[in-house]
């Protein structure tokens, strides 16, 4: 049996050498699979089929929380910023495994999701019954269908990603952050978003898998990248804002896969303490996009390179001044700036896959972790 | 000038060799004088003169925020934990960066923390001024008396610490969860909290200094731990519930003076990636209370142990178990579960004070760092 499978796993891997760069390569279509059927153009809004929420449940809404852990924790920190800013509705993200044993409080017309990969995850189910026990309608954003989460859940949306097999999350990320874009477009029109701003929105979500294409077609120069800082043991990666969440995210693919000890931060926070780590042999990535907070995130990279901190960026198409000041930069198209989260993820899904690969490490089944976390 | 002001600070060292160890030492009353007549024995309550709110005000309290950067930051989420599990407010603990620039959805009857020991952190005053601008009531946790967030805020309580001249915050911690435990017990007492819960809460706030100097008689097996460990280049800290931002706070001071890269996490959160990161080189430091999680932290000990990590533990006297499973333990006293942040805190300041000083490093100005972090 173990043949079969393993010759079957070889044939879904296609051209690819490993899971892990397949599922970064496929996430063009893994998106667009997300958002298929679920996009009104001449309504400029989503609609999500499984929410089943009525007109006034959806109107009563005062307040969003997002349970998960890992990798769908910086999916709900993402998409709790995009609920504030596009719909207003105040929305926080929180670890499962915290929130569990926290007894938790459930407010009235408060909509909980809880948000995981195989539907599967302990921390988040038991979150879920226990948010369930006091009287929380909980949904769920989940890819395996038919998993204990979506059926024990009061609703939800599935992610469509397809399987993932590499043990790091990639596509499936970005598919949990497509679902929780179209949500927040769904309430924002419900509310404050016009017509127009709706529009925008969903034109620049359009774009996205396009965009990414172009992104990919790149992977060569984060090869080069992975090549050049493989020797660090230590890593910072910075972004502010809703690309914040996305430096987290990028930090632990980092020691997911290349076992290298990559920490996120907010660029804001590391003179509260974590620049004394920054010398010659301690990089920082930063997350730059041509976003109101562009400025702040330079003097950040300013204030790393004053201490020789080798700086790498991630900034956007002919920004010359960033490339001015950091030691390597990697490109993505422009965009608008509250899609920048899709095209910033990538090439650090990229990098770290690279490093794994120079380190020699088995970038499909790291050491130490299992794909479903199904105990506490 | 500057000679007169280093000879003052000289004697005011005392018989301490750095103002970090001396700051360490003082918590015992520093943290006695932020108690200091604002305890009610006789009510089982604590009141806070500052606060600037009537009894309707105090009594419309939907929610609360706590604002902050750092190691504030951390005492806040301390904060938030008590606030929601002893008054039942939800509260939330938010990066005053992330905050400033978010477009902050302020609530009625949404009270406003800021936390900042010099009352001065760029971040946390221009947080605060959006705030206000938004309508929100804004209250300052501060130690320097008549800074620029005490005189601005619309009320606040003073940590009175002291000054604190090293740069690393040690005793300013501690006193700024003191004044978060005085709130919660006020808010808490207002609401559902018993008489007698009360006064179990004052009776254990009471004995904090008296622990303390028992934790610092111990010094000395701290130093040895240090030596044991100052090898490690990387380290996980660990812990859950309430003691899970006091781990963050432990892993920052590592940062801070020993440029050891320490990350903290929940411990129940490392599975989901994090744990990647461990082998025989990348020692963790957990967290062990006897409290209902201890259970659940023992077997996270028991993964690492099977990864070969070696694992510190700072465990409470007479848990055989935990010296059973961990590399090295260092004991607390006995006590009300709730109190276990301040004891757990110490030896860990402790502990990055000494690798500090075994690495060489000036303890008391640690590279790349400000005391008062008065730029954005």
């Amino acid at each position: 049996i173990d043949v079969v499978s393993w010759e079957l796993e070889e044939i879904e891997k296609g051209s690819f050498a490993h899971f892990m760069q397949k599922e970064i390569f496929e996430q063009p279509e893994s998106i667009l699979r997300a958002m298929q059927g679920r996009i009104e153009f001449e309504n400029a809004t989503a609609h999500l089929g499984g929410l089943n929420l009525d007109r006034q449940e959806l109107l009563n809404i005062e307040r969003v929380k997002i349970v998960a852990s890992g990798t769908s924790y910086h999916a709900g920190m993402v998409g709790a910023y995009l609920l504030e800013q596009l719909a207003r509705i105040p929305c926080t993200a929180e670890l499962s495994s915290e929130l569990r044993y926290r007894n938790p409080i459930v407010e009235r017309n408060t909509l909980y999701f809880v948000v995981s990969q195989s539907g599967e995850t302990a921390d988040t189910l038991y979150a879920m019954r226990e948010l369930q026990r006091k009287g929380a309608k909980v949904l769920g954003i989940c890819n395996v269908v038919g998993a204990t989460i979506p059926r024990e859940s009061d609703g939800g949306v599935y992610t469509h990603s397809g399987p993932e097999i590499a043990v790091a999350s990639t596509k499936a990320f970005t598919s949990q952050l497509t679902v929780l874009y179209l949500f927040s477009l769904f309430m924002a029109r419900m509310r404050h978003m016009s017509f127009e701003e709706g529009l925008a929105l969903v034109q620049a979500m359009d774009g996205v898998p396009a965009l990414l294409q172009q992104v990919l077609s790149r992977a060569d120069s984060i090869q080069e990248l992975a090549e050049k800082y493989s020797y660090a043991r230590s890593f910072l990666f910075l972004g502010r804002g809703i690309n914040y969440p996305v430096a987290l995210e990028g930090a632990l693919k980092l020691k997911e896969v290349s076992y290298i000890h990559a920490e996120g931060y907010s660029a804001a926070e590391i003179k509260h303490g974590p620049i004394a780590l920054v010398n010659e042999e301690t990089p920082s990535l930063f997350l730059v996009p041509n976003d109101p907070l562009r400025d702040k995130v330079l003097s950040n990279m300013k204030e790393i390179k004053a201490r020789k901190g080798p700086v790498i960026a991630i900034a956007v198409e002919g920004d010359r001044e960033v490339a001015g000041i950091a030691d390597d930069v990697f490109f993505v198209p422009n965009a608008s700036p509250i899609v920048y989260p899709f095209l910033l993820m990538v090439p650090m899904q990229l990098l770290s896959y690279y490093m794994a690969l120079i380190l020699g490490h088995n970038v499909d089944q790291p050491r130490n972790l299992a794909k479903s976390v199904t105990v506490e």
